[in-house]
């Protein structure tokens, strides 16, 4: 799929809201890429973000995933809106294990009113780069 | 509905797996309650857990969810088996405010290897008890 | 919970709507409880309905749950509104054995656009009730 | 993803099974496509099988999503197993309108007990064909 951003300003906008979300500062997350549609935040891993068995810890990945699927409806949004979480459902497929962790999240229909956004979650170690979880969610614009 | 748990160390064991979560200690959650079948995590609102608006953010709601639904369903398996969250699915119903968080998860089936939970996270402010989200999740069973 | 209905017609127009649904004549199914907040559906068993075991497809449990929120959701809306549904995650829990199925839904929040509702369905042998899915859904309301 | 089939029979066994699938017979869905890890059905407009406003019931395109996404699993089980529905998520992006439906399932994660799928549903229009919702579900494998 391709998508128009209406927004010009959608990529700093974007920046601007991800620098305000402390939580991301917190785990150590960052903004990869921003494009209209299509969102990344990379992660990594830190022992501070795991479950009992050292793997990143399922909320954390959903986090990740959350915030990228956000700002990728957010990216299509118009100028002056505001995105909020509607829902997310999350399949966790493997251990998360890496070296780096990788949100991608692409739109999958954007609304006026609500936007259906997929994210993959990869651990990513050396070259190799596996699926961790994957995410189907709904983003809400505010205007 | 009303469990029995077949591991008699159950709440030990909860406990101990509980301490090994480092993400638990990261954001200053803690466990509140361990019961068969039911488990609460409290955790206390901090500015460096939140989102651009300054609510806690989705993906620490789902920390808290997702760690009360594996332990509720870890309290009914058997004396050396671990829990896996297999998937999740969240509905936020209100921003996330509050000066105090609480996820409550409950047992809805347990399975032989599948469990199913229902987790309610709630924000506390004084006497007030708002739900803020809700999710339904499924647990496997390693023995 | 407790809510109120804000059309005074509520009851007839989800009975009209639920009237307009030809899938609901053409599994079988009827509307046999309508109140603020909560709708019931029910469905005898039909060999024509089923899955490869015998057992109720998972798609027709879904059909019923699916109804029941959707008109959970719209007993709550304004007069002249029309309910859509936005996305449902079904657990399955049991085989969907049974004389009857019960699909008893009900509004956990209930919001200008977005309405989040909980289905279980039952299945029903004798005096026996068994819960065998469980729903968790968002509704839209389109004014 | 490529995926290799440990059941040489995996195509005729998914054939049967879904022969004995009542409910596809009910509302005319076909088997149109079975490939390892693969799974599409057709099913074409018909009345009965609509809500209020004249489109398909979200519930039926959940039932041809549903068996779609569970062959799709099952096409890379081994021989002699069976398949069970654990849970599933859809989004419905677009009204249901079609002269014909097809929903094609697609396997994310293939596990020994639990095999990961997304389904999409288009609704096909002459030479147009727009999704109109897509599933994420679990799959569970009984040996």
């Amino acid at each position: 799929m391709s998508f128009t951003a209406k927004n010009p300003e959608f990529a700093a906008d974007v920046r601007k809201s991800f620098a305000a979300q402390s939580i991301m500062q917190t785990i150590g997350a960052q903004l990869s890429r921003v494009e209209p549609g299509i969102v990344e935040i990379s992660l990594p891993y830190r022992t501070e973000l795991t479950q009992q068995n050292g793997y990143l810890h399922a909320g954390i990945i959903t986090t990740i995933a959350d915030s990228a699927a956000g700002y990728a409806a957010f990216t299509l949004m118009p100028a002056g809106a505001s995105v909020l979480s509607v829902e997310f459902k999350v399949n966790l497929l493997r251990p998360a294990s890496g070296e780096m962790f990788l949100a991608r999240a692409e739109v999958i229909k954007a609304g006026k009113t609500l936007t259906v956004v997929r994210a993959d979650v990869f651990g990513i170690s050396g070259a190799e780069r596996t699926l961790v979880a994957t995410m189907q969610g709904t983003m809400f614009c505010k205007e």
